[in-house]
């Protein structure tokens, strides 16, 4: 698979969506190789009960995802010129997802989100006590509504934190010698600071009316811009041995086309279907996330249109019609028709920068495949 | 003082509390110098708004605490024969603090703890909003009651989640080579994974009174023997080179004198002075934590005891007098008797280890001291 994808030109052989999927399943392999190594680690009954958390992070893995870090990585790797063994790579791509899923775990939580992937997330998961117990025990019987909530959601800031660890320690073992390891680490330090910041930005901003159309767009860069598709993409180039100028000119890549993936994010949330997107399209209107399209509406909404959208906006009773509601303003203030241009805009930035870029095909149209996939998509 | 502490003699010369006053503070200093440039990294008004997490962090680092892990680390450094430059070694153990201050605040959320180190808990600073707010717009006005202590769970989250990426980056950017950190680090995953293991069985042992004295003596194995007092002392000795037998050896004193440090912590939980302590001693109870000393005087209880203590144990509303009903049974059923003896028993047993251990003065000296402090404490 490695060997097609080096060799193949992919502005005139059109097998390109085929390699991602062989690099994907291959980056899954490793992810799935490592948790079953923690399995197998886990020598004692008491060790077992770690068993329902690994179980959980694997369901997770397993329940799909667009897989965009990890493939950024290794696609910034292939494009900068990496070449040898790149089970390593793939194994640093690895990690990536497992960061994420830290990351999505721990949203998920903050939100109260109650499915993720098309499934319930882990918290609701744990509090249905639906995930297997290898104590045989069950939860505590005693344990009713908002306890067992509690409990539910400790058990799964634990398996976040589980995950955040194992990740650190699935790069470390990868086999990546110390000078590569040494480039990409500050780089994975910063990507891990900026997510939180975006995370950190995205709370404090939470039924926030006033938070703004530049601190939205700000939060945007930090969470995707930064988090999503840049630092992977250069941590990718790093591990290939790409110097400060392709680093540099990675971001003028990354960033446009990472705030245009939070923006297109942003629409999914509202206009998304639950059953293509995974994730409820109530949720981020309930929990009055304020997103460049809300700040967007607010600002070019008239008092009465104003005054409407404040009162279902951050409402935790909003229900479908409430929904609607709020779709329709956000489609008469002409919000969506500008998160639409600002997202092409960016994409046409990105990609020009793209093109500047001394890296190589076939890693370069992978890199073209991956930002259309990240800004047209439905899920 | 470190010239000091390597030439005095432990077991003749006094001033050993003092040397270790001494590394205290030079381990604190690198924590605040961390902190404070990560402050000065924040360049833009964006960055800026992670000014309150670090407030938060420098608060709690600043509020007191015990600083065992750290000690043990740069004491087994010492004891195990490091020499020559000690600022990595400083750094290193600075890291397992700021990776302790990340276990606190998920632990106190997790437990919705009050106070800490005698102060508000970092969730309760955030939900008072008495933090520093750089941003100057302090939290949002439409915010009140479950939804104001909602986001502050969740800042507090994510302040932890921030700690525990720094921990990582401090040890990175120590200064150690790439032998010794190579040597450290599969001792460093260890001690994350066994941390994450003992808060996920103490989490879901939580109002479980069927836990046993088995499983709570398993707890307390993973979340202090292992986590507290074996893993930091390990990683100090291989970062001055130790072999595989010295690190064997290190277990035979850590493990048993980490149960006593936790089995103390157990006795203090429910009788400390919350003006030593710093902690409430009502959370314990309140919370039904299946401890060693509550699991034994269940077992040791008559039906009747036991029928007064499951009405008191876990009961959210428990008041002092409750907690007074309580603390009396736990004495009637000896319970107490036999932890205090079982603190002594693996004290005793960990003293002899540690002669056996190939360690030098006065890092032996030392770590004898610490084992005292950790076992004999009142706070």
């Amino acid at each position: 698979m490695t060997e097609e994808l080096l060799t193949s030109d992919v502005r005139t052989a059109p097998p390109q969506e085929a390699d991602l999927t062989g690099i994907r399943d291959r980056i899954d392999g490793e992810l799935r190789g490592f948790l079953d190594a923690k399995r197998r680690s886990l020598l004692d009954p008491i060790d077992a009960q770690l068993g329902s958390a690994i179980h959980l992070l694997e369901e997770l893995a397993g329940a799909g995802g667009k897989r965009l870090r990890p493939l950024l990585c290794y696609c910034g790797w292939m494009a900068a010129g990496g070449v040898g063994d790149d089970v390593p790579v793939l194994k640093a791509a690895a990690s990536l997802e497992l960061f994420h899923m830290f990351a999505l775990i721990h949203d998920d939580v903050m939100d109260a989100s109650d499915s993720r992937r098309g499934r319930p997330t882990v918290h609701r998961r744990l509090a249905k006590g639906t995930g297997p117990n290898t104590s045989g025990g069950g939860r505590p019987e005693r344990l009713r509504g908002d306890d067992a909530d509690r409990l539910a959601n400790n058990c799964a800031i634990l398996v976040g934190d589980l995950a955040l660890v194992w990740s650190d320690e699935l790069i470390h073992a990868s086999g990546l010698g110390s000078t590569r390891l040494r480039n990409a680490r500050p780089l994975l330090d910063a990507m891990r600071t900026e997510l939180m910041l975006g995370q950190y930005l995205d709370v404090r901003a939470a039924c926030d009316l006033d938070v703004g159309v530049d601190m939205a767009l700000a939060i945007a860069r930090h969470k995707s811009g930064r988090y999503t598709i840049e630092r992977p993409l250069q941590i990718g180039a790093a591990l290939a041995g790409a110097g400060k100028d392709v680093l540099r000119a990675c971001s003028d890549f990354a960033l446009p086309v990472g705030e245009a993936f939070q923006l297109r994010d942003d629409l999914l949330g509202v206009f998304g279907d639950p059953s293509v997107t995974g994730k409820s399209s109530l949720d981020d209107l309930r929990d009055g996330k304020a997103t460049t399209v809300i700040a967007l509406a607010l600002k070019q909404a008239d008092a009465s249109q104003r005054k409407t959208l404040t009162g279902l906006f951050g409402n935790p009773e909003l229900d479908d019609s409430g929904a609607a509601q709020v779709r329709e303003l956000l489609v008469a203030t002409r919000a969506v028709e500008t998160v639409e241009q600002m997202i092409r805009e960016r994409w046409r930035r990105g990609m020009r920068a793209l093109e500047r870029i001394p890296f190589q095909d076939p890693g370069r149209g992978a890199l073209r495949v991956l930002a259309v996939a990240a800004t047209e998509r439905h899920a």
